[in-house]
C-alpha cells in the first residue's frame, strides 16, 4: 500500500494528480449548505435530521480503529476527472469468512463518489447505486477503485466505479451511480471553467 | 420499535410468521459449507480468505456499541417469502448530517437478503445490488425493510426489497438484488415441497 501510495505521489509532483485530504465533511461541508440543500429538497425530512445532529452523530465507517475497518488514500485526476483510490479493507469488515462485506463495498463506493462531488465544489445525494460484484475481496488485500464522471444531464451527475487488484489484472467490481446535486452541474462547470 | 417488536410477535403466535435469530454466521454457516463455495467459483480468492479466517476477522456491522450503529430484528412471513425487518439507525452510521450513510442503508438491505437465503437453506452470494434512494433516513428513525423473493431462475435467485415508514406512507428506499446460489434454487424448492 505504501508503494502504491509512494507512486501516486510522484505523478502529483507535475500536477497532473491530486492527493485528496481524508473525507470529513465538517472540513468540506458548510452547516449552512447542507441546511439549505435539505430543506429545499425535503423540508421535512430536513426538520427531522435537524434534531439529530447534534449528541453522538459520527460518519460511517469511522468507528474501526486503525487498521482494522476502512483505510484508504484518495488521488484525483483533474484532466481525466477521475479518482483512484487505494484502498484496504480490515478484518472488521467481513461478510462471508475470510472476505469484504457486500455493504462495506457499497460503502466504500458511496464514500469515492463523495469525494467526486465535493470536488466539484457540489453536495451531491446519491440517487441510485448500481453495483455488480464480480470476484469476493479478501479482507486486508490492497485493491483500486476507479471512479469516473461520464457525463452531466443538469443536475443529474453519471459516474462509473470499479474496483481492482493493483495489476489491474482482476476486476471485483463494476459500478455505475446517479447522484443529483443542487445546481445544473453542467452551469457549474462552465463557470469554473471561465 | 417496541410496540412494532410486539405488533410482529402478535403475527408469531398464528405460526404465519416467525421471528428470526439475530444474523450470526457462526451459528448459521458450516466453515465446510463457505469452502465448499468458495472453492468452487474462486480458488484462488478462497486460499487468500482463507489465511483471513482467523485473527481479527469480525462481521461488518457488529462493532458498534448498543444503540450507536444497527439495531434490528427481523420477521419472516413463509406462505409470501417475505422478510420484515424493524431497523434503527444509530448515530454513528451518519451521512449527510442527521442522517443515514447511503452504505449503511446498503449494508442493511444487504444483511435482510442474507437472512432471506439463509432461511432458503442457501449460501448465496450477492451478485447485483440496485438501489434507489428516495428520501433520505434520519437517524435514530424506526424503518421498515421490506424483503420479497420474487423469482428463481437456475442458480439465480431475485429479490426485490423497499424501507418505508411505519405506517408505511413514506418510501425510503427500493432496491432489487441478484443472488446466486450453489445448488439450482428452484430444484431445492421442490425437494423441501416434496
Amino acid at each position: 500500500m505504501r508503494l502504491l501510495f509512494d507512486q501516486f505521489m510522484k505523478k502529483c509532483e507535475d500536477g497532473s494528480w491530486t492527493l485528496l485530504p481524508s473525507f470529513n465533511y465538517k472540513l468540506i461541508y458548510r452547516d449552512q449548505d447542507v441546511s439549505t440543500l435539505m430543506n429545499a429538497y425535503f423540508p421535512t425530512a430536513s426538520e427531522l435530521g435537524n434534531k439529530e445532529k447534534l449528541s453522538q452523530a459520527q460518519l460511517f465507517g469511522t468507528n474501526f480503529k486503525d487498521g482494522l475497518g476502512f483505510e484508504y488514500v484518495m488521488f484525483y485526476n483533474d484532466v481525466e476527472q477521475r479518482i483512484v483510490c487505494v484502498f484496504q479493507g480490515g478484518p472488521h469488515l467481513q461478510g462471508m469468512p475470510g472476505f469484504l462485506h457486500g455493504g462495506a463495498i457499497a460503502t466504500m463506493i458511496d464514500i469515492t463518489l463523495g469525494m467526486s462531488a465535493i470536488i466539484a465544489g457540489e453536495i451531491v445525494m446519491t440517487a441510485n447505486l448500481n453495483i455488480n460484484f464480480k470476484r469476493p475481496i479478501s479482507l486486508r488485500s490492497v485493491v483500486l477503485i476507479n471512479s469516473q464522471l461520464d457525463k452531466i444531464e443538469g443536475r443529474k451527475l453519471f459516474f462509473s466505479s470499479n474496483i481492482q487488484s493493483i495489476d489491474e489484472k482482476i476486476l471485483y467490481t463494476e459500478a455505475t451511480v446517479l447522484a443529483v446535486c443542487r445546481n445544473d452541474g453542467r452551469k457549474k462547470q462552465e463557470e469554473d471553467h471561465e
